[in-house]
Formats: C-alpha cells, structure tokens, sequence
C-alpha cells in the first residue's frame, strides 16, 4: 500500500472525525489505546469542572446531584458495548476486584446447587490477574480450586466438577479472540457458569454477551473505553443470576440502605449490590466523559476500520520479517495485532524513539493496540514504515533501546 | 464568645495561612470535611496537568515516570500523620476493600498460629462497613465469626478464640475516641492482632501507629486529608508482620515482578503486596496533591486548634439546646461535634439553606466537622449563630427541610 492509498482510505472513512475529539500529540503515533486509551479532548473540561465545581464549590452536596447514581449511569453507557442491558453493567473497583468478588460468588453458587462444583477452570497465560485473582479467590471457598490449562485442553476440562469456567474473550498478548458463543454453551452444557473477561474487547470488536447467553463478565475502563488511567473497572451479570450471586466484599455501597446506617449487611437489589466501598468519583467523571464519544458510534463501522488498520500494519510487520502471532481471520481476533522478534524489546523501544508508541511483553512480543476512534489510516501506514526502516535498518541495535524500564 | 473574640483568636492562629490554600465558597462555611474534605486550590492545576500532560501527552510512559510508584509514594506522605514508617503505609482501592485484605489476611494467620483462634471482635454500631466488610470476610476463612458487642463489653469478648480486634479509632457519630494504645495492649495481651479504622481520625488528631504498638490499620483518603471524592484509601501493616500476612485479593500489581506475567502469583515483599488491579491514577494524584498541604503542619498545632474551635460550637450548641453526644475530653474525641435532636434532620437542612454544611446521620444526629487547616475561629463562631437562630426562631420547621434526600 502507498501512502496515497492510505490518505484515500481515511477520505472514505466515516469515522475519521472521531480523531480530533482526541488529544493528538505532535509528531505521536500512539498505537498503545489497547494498554491506556487517548485523552478525549472534551474530558479536560469534564474533569476540571467535576473538580472546581462539583467538588470544590458544590462539594458534600454533589453526591445528591450525580454521585451517588454514577457507577450505574456509567455502567449504562457500556452496556450497549457489550451487548447488556442497561441495569446488568454497573462501574465499580478494578478488573482485578471485581473478578474475585464474581468468582467467589460464582462459586459459592456452584456450591449450593452441586457440593462436586468446585473448580475454576482457565487458560494457561491468561491475563495474569486473572489467574492470580482465581487462586485468591478459590481460597475463600472450601474445598474450590483453579484447574490452568492450555487452551486445546479446555473443552476436556470442563465437567462435572466445573463450577465456573473464566476466560479473556480477547487475548491481551496474541490478540486471539474466542467464540463467546460457542465457550459459553459448551461450560453451561457442562453444567458451569462462564466469566468473560472483555478488557481486550469492549470497545475494540462487537460484544454481545446477552446474544451469547453469558453469565457473567467483567472489563476494563482504561483501554478501548478512553477512561483514564487505572479508570473503575465495569462488571456485568445477566438478569437471571442477579438475584442468585452474592458480593464477597458486602460494603456499604451495596448495602439496600448504605445510609440507613444499620450493623447489618444486606444485599442491595439488582447491580447495586457488587458496589463495595465509596467510589472513584474523579475515575468515574473521566470514564462517563470517555464513554459519551461512544454514543451513535456504529460498531459494524468499528469492526470494518478495525479490520482495514489491521491488513496495513500487518503487511509492514511482515516485510519487516516479523512473525505475527494474531491471527489472520478478523473474527478469530481482537483490535490489535502481536509479532514475535528476538529483539522485541529494542525494536519497540526504537519506535518510541521515533514517535510510534507500542508495547513490549515479555519476552518477545510487540504488541500494538490498533483503535479506529483514534488512528487513521495513514498514521498506520507511516507507523509501518517506521517499523520496515528500524528493522531493515538495524537501527534498534542501539545500546540505548537496551535499557529496561519498570513498565514496559 | 464574641466575634471579637473568635477574630482575636484566628489573628492569633499559626494555622489560619492554611485555609487559604483551600477553595471557600462565598458565603459558605463548610462543616462536612469529616465527609469530604475541601478542594486545595493547588489540586486544581496538579489534577488539571495530571489529565492534559501526563495523560494526554505522556500517555503510557507515565508509568514509568511517577505513576508505577504513586500508591508506596503517596503511602509514605501519609505515614508521618499515623506515627508509621514510610515503608508501612500504601494507598489502594477503598477502605472497605483494603477492610477485607488485612481481615482475612488476619484472620488466616492468625488460624495459622492457632486453629482456635477465629473470631473477629467489633463494636455494635461502628462504621457500618467496618462490620458489613467483616461479615463477608470471615465467610472467607472456613471456621471464622464475626463477634459484634457493645463497646462496654468489648473488654469481656475478648479471649483465647479472638483473632483480631477490629475497632474505629474515632466513632463516625460521636466522634469518641479510642484509647489506641491501651486496646492495642488489651488485643495482643490476649493474643490477637488489633487492626484500627483511621478514618476519622487521619488528619484530624494526632495518631501514632508505632507508638501504641498497633499491628494493622487502614483509613480514608477523602475526609480530612482532602484528597477528593471516592479519593482511595490506605492501609498500613506494622514490619514485623509484612512478610507473614497475603492479600487475598492477589492481583498482579502485588505481585513480585508484575510485569513478568508468570501465571503463578507470587506476593512483592513488603507493602506492595496489598495492591491488587491497576491503581487509581487520577484518584491517587488528587490525594498527593491534599497531602502535600500537611507537609510542615505541627499535629500539636492542629490539635489544639481543633478542641478550641470545638469549643465555640459547643458552647452554641448547647446554648441552642441540643445535646452533645461527643466526649467534652479532648483526648476522648476526635475533630467533629455531634447532637442529638429530634428534629435533626430539619435543622442539618436549614443551616444548609443558610450556606453552613454539617451532615446528619440516622436516627436523630446532627454532625459537624471542625477541620483545623480549612476553618478560622469566625466560622465556627458564625455558623453557632445561626443554629442558635434556627432552633430558637423555629426556622427549622418549614416544610421544604423535611424533604429527603438520597445522600443525607
């Protein structure tokens, strides 16, 4: 592809005016919104009033006037992201925490229904908390526990004993995607429960977990959904096991009376309950501003630029030599696409150097995140060509792109 | 008093330079910074550049240039105002979360010295997550109770089975304080472990930790260490026992090498390991922002500005006939006021009709919060005026303060 026809892609693309509602820095390719999203213009205001006004001059009186209703109203707005009803998603924590408090309660669920339920099954590699989240979580349930296995190995470990199966629908390294549909029936023919993880998908690929029949699912509110950083993760649990499961971390926000001050606990009704402590009242406000550029956003349109970004960097990664590890088909995979090199680590630092930020993850991969609100096509090709000349070129040999960072 | 008085009394006040690094609302006297502290007009900016900078231009490289460190650096702000070392202290999640960590965590090790010992001790009426967090952390250790008594029989309920004594250090009502160090002594000479809710007590009286030979505690970053709606909290593990408590909530950001995405989790040395999902960033650079305005600030300053201005609005108070609740002994409480009237509700909504913000709390509480950095004499003394004028003209009465609102 040339530059031209790069330029004639984005002409033709209705979802070009997306990147100016983002904070685009001179001389930056940022192909890093699968790992912390783009600053939305219009969340510089949102903050700075929320921090002015609605704190600094209506203070206390703010949680009446929009507070104490986000966490819901936000979860609101994802919803239709990821296939949900409005009153199935609500904002709360991090992905981390919320994933315990859905496992325990899957599991203790489990239990109830079938004392032989008691394990957890996942993918070897998995996201890494995931799996850690998993074995803190099937230690607050006797007798659970956590059965990782590789990923050809699933479908056989799911049976009898299976009280949950816990999977990433996007891989956060390779980009593979699984079929939501098709994992979620073989864990409930199985007799489990399943837990999506959508980190890597809600807002990168469509999402339709009721369509799926999913039981329960969480995300996060930094990456694809442009919440900040460390943005309030989201979590979701369909209708019919909203009245079933039980929060683990029964704080008073998701207490049915957080203000009737009783010793008490009891479980708020519907989403509510998996509320724990005070919110992240700042989290919330960048996230719901984040989530309002999602609104009349197409999806089919999401998929298709998706899809076209991905054949442009993909084309460059190979004639610079590189093994990409996502696959090829677009429903096989999320919105960002990994190579392999030996030399991954230099190599991404080589392109940080020239303004196209990717990522690095151990031990050798390239990962970069390909987020059509905020990229065109033409950033794709020139970023490409960066990569074919750091590689061809040698240029990430360099003693400097050596040097490791805390983060990577 | 006179206004005179209480005018001589703030040109005399080595604190009052502080209120004028807050925001004051014209005609406002804020009486709420036990429940949200005031916004420091330097956070204005320092949230503002947080989202144009580090955010939106920095993007995910300021991982590596401050954010990766932000919960231990921040943590180590707050240690020199709880009497911990730096290296005990770390800002995570919520209070009600960081509760469930150091409960079960307790509880686990403490089975792990003696199976017999299993029951968490607190007291009827504490802050209602304290108990509702409690409840749902020993359904997480097979065996564990959770023990709630009045706090005349706590004394009695503690023996050979207790745990861990799970106490508020200033009551989120009256404002009683506990004697730290003598409960401490009373839990550990009956073989437990104490662990103090700090959150009413941060910032507003002295506290000292390490003095008092306390074993765990957590608190609030919002009240009165000003860090800004749902700012995230804290939690502090006495050395001798960070490397024999776990997280139950094991997430990759306690993990020893987060970054080297092993699927086994293997808790970080020292505070680390409480961490659990990606941290708070906007949340946590609000809360550096607050607390940097404690830097230089002499407790024994705070202290006695505190009990004088509890003074003048005690003495309006009563003169107004509402009965104080709150301990008349300065080292018994903490830095709020509360009383008791059966019309409480009613008078909390007309002093708010008249630009002076206390809370109430169900049934029939009146509370105020005296917070020495954001309140000069003159305040306090204006804001006893006009609740003498609201209970003795009756204003109180008028139908629109009977009105409920969803946050109280």
């Amino acid at each position: 592809m040339t530059l031209e026809e790069a330029l004639a892609l984005d002409a033709a693309d209705p979802l070009a005016p997306c990147r100016d509602r983002f904070v685009q820095g001179e001389g930056l390719i940022y192909l890093d919104g699968n790992s912390l999203g783009q600053l939305p213009r219009a969340t510089i205001e949102a903050t700075g009033e929320l921090v002015r006004v609605a704190w600094g001059e209506q203070l206390i009186r703010s949680w009446n006037e929009g507070w104490i209703d986000a966490p819901a109203r936000v979860g609101a707005m994802i919803a239709p992201l990821i296939g949900a009803e409005a009153d199935e998603v609500i904002v709360a924590d991090s992905t981390s925490v919320n994933l315990y408090k859905l496992i325990v309660a899957a599991l203790r669920q489990a239990q109830q229904r079938d004392p032989a339920r008691k394990v957890v099954v996942s993918e070897a590699g998995n996201f890494p908390t995931d799996l850690h989240i998993a074995e803190g979580a099937v230690a607050a349930v006797a007798g659970a526990e956590l059965r990782v296995v590789e990923r050809g190995a699933l479908a056989d470990a799911l049976g009898a004993d299976t009280a949950l199966l816990l999977l990433t629908h996007v891989h956060y390294k390779t980009a593979e995607r699984f079929d939501m549909a098709g994992w979620t029936k073989a864990a409930q023919d199985a007799g489990a429960l399943v837990c999506w993880d959508l980190s890597h998908s809600a807002g990168a690929v469509g999402v339709d977990l009721n369509a799926a029949g999913a039981d329960l699912a969480v995300g996060c509110g930094y990456k694809y959904l442009n919440g900040g950083p460390g943005a309030p993760a989201f979590l979701y649990v369909a209708k019919r096991w909203q009245d079933l499961l039980h929060n683990p971390l029964s704080g008073w926000m998701g207490h049915a009376e957080p203000f009737g001050f009783a010793d008490g606990y009891a479980a708020a009704a519907g989403m509510k309950r998996w509320l724990t402590g005070t919110p992240s009242v700042l989290g919330l406000g960048a996230l719901e501003s984040g989530l309002a550029l999602w609104d009349g956003i197409d999806m089919a349109q999401v998929t298709a630029k998706s899809a076209a970004l991905w054949d442009i960097f993909h084309a460059a990664g190979t004639a610079a030599g590189l093994e990409c590890v996502t696959p090829q088909d677009p429903v096989k995979r999320g919105s960002h696409i990994s190579f392999r090199h030996a030399h991954a680590y230099e190599i991404v630092q080589a392109l940080i150097a020239r303004g196209v930020i990717g990522d690095f993850r151990d031990p050798d991969i390239l990962r970069f995140g390909l987020t059509p609100l905020t990229l065109s096509h033409a950033d794709i090709w020139s970023a490409g060509q960066m990569l074919i000349e750091i590689v061809e070129s040698g240029e990430y040999r360099r003693p400097e792109f050596a040097v490791r960072n805390a983060v990577t």
